[in-house]
């Protein structure tokens, strides 16, 4: 399935290589004219999702100055192991070394990874010939004294004050921030999995540590749970917190609203799961991580990363600034901890589109949610006659003043345009045809049933969005 | 009303001096949670309103390779004339000096600018002493072989070929990218309107060149008008076509749109005005330019740039890549013809909020259209008594369901909280007191009238969108 999407994605215009007419250049991605409307619709679900929680959104630079990240300690900590062929000069990340000289173990520092080096004289996965000695490779791209941030979590850290002033001076306080990150990974893999610059809706929900309480743990669809130090257990991820599997409140509730969330967007229930980091492999930052995790094929990948990043971000711009980060209620002055749900929007694509692609009558179908669809409604003339023509095209006009987001398509046989719109998820498509002209009626298809039946113009023009036509 | 709007949209949380709690870095600036919901706002109004043109729309990365500003003429002459003191190393942008030293004359290249500093004796702004020769600064941010693109445009030139495919090889094609733009600005100024990394929203329209027409030049409100080689006119565009102000109905089109999409913004018609460059200040690759240009105090700052990029950035992209970006129709071959209106979303904010902000019985108002609006309606309890809060808070979770763009505020007193509504543009506020307990309906108040009445929850409850509240 990943292999016929990538291909479908590009033929139908949802994603494409950056640069392509330059030769290409690894780890850079365009979205086309139906993937930024799906792209666009995934980012509206996570602001408004997270607005009824009364989150608060903030936008920064992706350009940042050093000393943001030299507290937040990405300059010193943000990288990896890498090395160099000694003949060839290929550069890989030493994992890739290790996998190809079929090396289970995992030097946990250069020291380590150059010891395994050495023992096994590591072959280059290119030629052949020795690698060189491993060293550190910092993830961030550099612009002099700035950097390309590599996470959008920064600028809602630096600017703590002014929002916990904006907000009132009260916690919990969650902020969003939708943008770009940019890690320079010396292997970007398939696709949107792995991506230098790629799209992160960020959550930073502040509390007081001693009540680490937010919203309501509802009931909700049970969900497959995999702790690091017990067995995968499916559970309603309440009933996960009340068994104390999930360490907050706080934290089990943005599990579960993550849980919703992707639901929501479409992420098949039991194609997602949350998976506890194992304490080795937790970023620098976090005291506790879950992963949501989406099936694609067989390949569990991480969607959403949930870190308890602790006070760790907030104490060292306390430091390093010298802006105190300390808030205080009436018994006592502390710094926030943060719990962070960070969602990776193009890895959220993929794996809805992969989930959703399907064949049906040997043609395929991507079976997206109204809300999410690139277009809601597609307007056909059954011919290409004029009369038929300035009708749809009139119609489709008039059905935009309602909802933009309606396309007029004229182009081959109405078979081949119902295929187009089943492919890229159109869940309407409404034909034009001579009876039209006699009573004012047009074909509607729903893009899941294939069923069809007659409306009038009237009726649909009458509506406030076409989300029930059928 | 600038040095105003400065200070509220700090102190109310509109926009703010980026990485402040590390000293600021000049040309840098967030959007707060007022502002990340205004700018969207405008966004979506630029996005739906080209849906409506049939527009498509992509998403390129920020980070782009050397050899697309090769082609495109950024590496060559995207760039500033700058100096440096000889004395104390300050670096200007060259008209700074110029201006500092009470110089009227313009040069038109470094040789010029030379000569100007040995004729003059030019004199360093800061520490007075004599500057040293000028140099050509260019204004992109370098990554080792990449830069950082200073405009979204050439994003859709590289994929110029993949696009005309996805618009079935037909010409008209109006392609759209939203996203960041960079330029290392020598001397970034007044807050939101020269940033080093700022909002662009542009647009591409393709053409047969010998076919310059697209959409359809209604009848719309008379606008003035400032020609390069006559006088300024108050006239409606279609009227200015047709007495041939503007030179091709496609050009009139876009600036008439760019007029309906201003407004429609709430930029007002008075202080708008469509001024056509003179030749000597067109960028590298147009053959004829307009701006849109809004009045913020008594300065015109340009918001939107409409150019005729001809087919000089396709030209250079089809000989440097060997990409042939040639179409065909039945009589020839062509590369087409491209009018780009690009919209610069961070100027078209100030200008919108600067011209929205008034004071009222000494109180500030900030008129924005309910479509543009940060929230959409404010939801208070009258006090903080128990009973009040919970109907009140209660009545805003609903309300979300419908809208998320709702808020709900229990601090301060009534007077406090209308006046903060007022100041950051919601449109209403819905009050909770004890007779909503007794009959179950609130008072309902409108920003700018300042009229109250009462209404039933139920009825608000049933209501689809909360625009037409009073």
């Amino acid at each position: 399935m990943y292999e016929k999407i990538i291909e479908m994605a590009k033929r139908r215009g949802f994603f494409w290589p950056s640069f392509s007419i330059y030769g290409g250049f690894s780890g850079f991605y365009d979205y086309g004219p139906l993937g930024v409307l799906l792209k666009d619709n995934i980012i509206r679900q996570w602001k408004e999702s997270y607005l009824r929680d009364n989150a608060i959104f903030i936008d920064t630079p992706n350009i940042t100055p050093e000393p943001v990240f030299k507290a937040s300690g990405h300059i010193a900590r943000f990288s990896d192991i890498a090395s160099e062929c000694k003949n060839c000069h290929a550069k890989f990340k030493f994992e890739s070394v290790l996998s190809y000289n079929k090396i289970k173990e995992i030097p946990k520092n250069i020291e380590e990874a150059n010891a395994l080096i050495n023992e096994y004289e590591l072959k280059c996965p290119e030629c052949g010939k020795r690698i060189d000695n491993a060293y550190d490779f910092n993830l961030m791209f550099k612009l002099n004294d700035m950097y390309l941030r590599p996470e959008t979590a920064q600028g809602i850290f630096v600017n703590f004050r002014l929002l916990y002033n904006y907000n009132r001076n009260k916690l919990p306080m969650i902020v969003g921030q939708q943008g770009k990150g940019f890690r320079n990974e010396i292997s970007p893999r398939q696709s949107l999995i792995r991506l230098k610059e790629f799209n992160q809706c960020e959550i930073e929900a502040f509390f007081d540590p001693s009540e680490l309480n937010f919203g309501e743990l509802f009931n909700y669809n049970k969900i497959m749970i995999v702790p690091n130090n017990s067995d995968p257990v499916e559970i309603t991820v309440k009933d996960a917190y009340e068994s104390k599997i999930v360490s907050s409140q706080a934290f089990a509730y943005f599990i579960l609203k993550t849980q919703v969330l992707l639901e929501r967007i479409g992420i098949e229930n039991t194609k997602l799961r949350f998976r506890q980091h194992m304490p080795d492999e937790r970023a620098h930052y976090a005291a506790d991580s879950w992963d949501a995790e989406a099936l694609i094929d067989d390949e569990w990948f991480e969607i959403v990363g949930i870190a308890n990043r602790t006070d760790f971000d907030l104490t060292n711009h306390d430091l390093s600034s010298g802006e105190s980060m300390k808030v205080s209620d009436s018994e006592k002055q502390f710094i926030p901890y943060v719990i962070e749900p960070s969602y990776g929007i193009d890895r959220i694509l993929l794996s809805l589109m992969s989930q959703s692609y399907y064949s049906r009558d040997e043609k395929m179908v991507l079976k997206l949610n109204y809300d999410i669809a690139p277009y809601h409604v597609a307007v056909f003339p059954l011919m290409k006659k004029e009369e038929l023509r300035n009708t749809a095209y009139d119609l489709s006009r008039k059905m935009k003043n309602i909802d933009p987001y309606i396309v007029y398509d004229e182009t081959g046989t109405i078979g081949k345009r119902y295929a187009r719109q089943d492919e890229i998820g159109t869940p309407f498509c409404i034909t034009v045809d001579y009876q039209t002209l006699e009573d004012g009626t047009v074909t509607v298809r729903d893009r899941d049933s294939t069923e069809q039946k007659r409306i009038k113009i009237d009726d649909i023009l009458s509506m406030n969005n076409f989300s029930s036509l059928m």
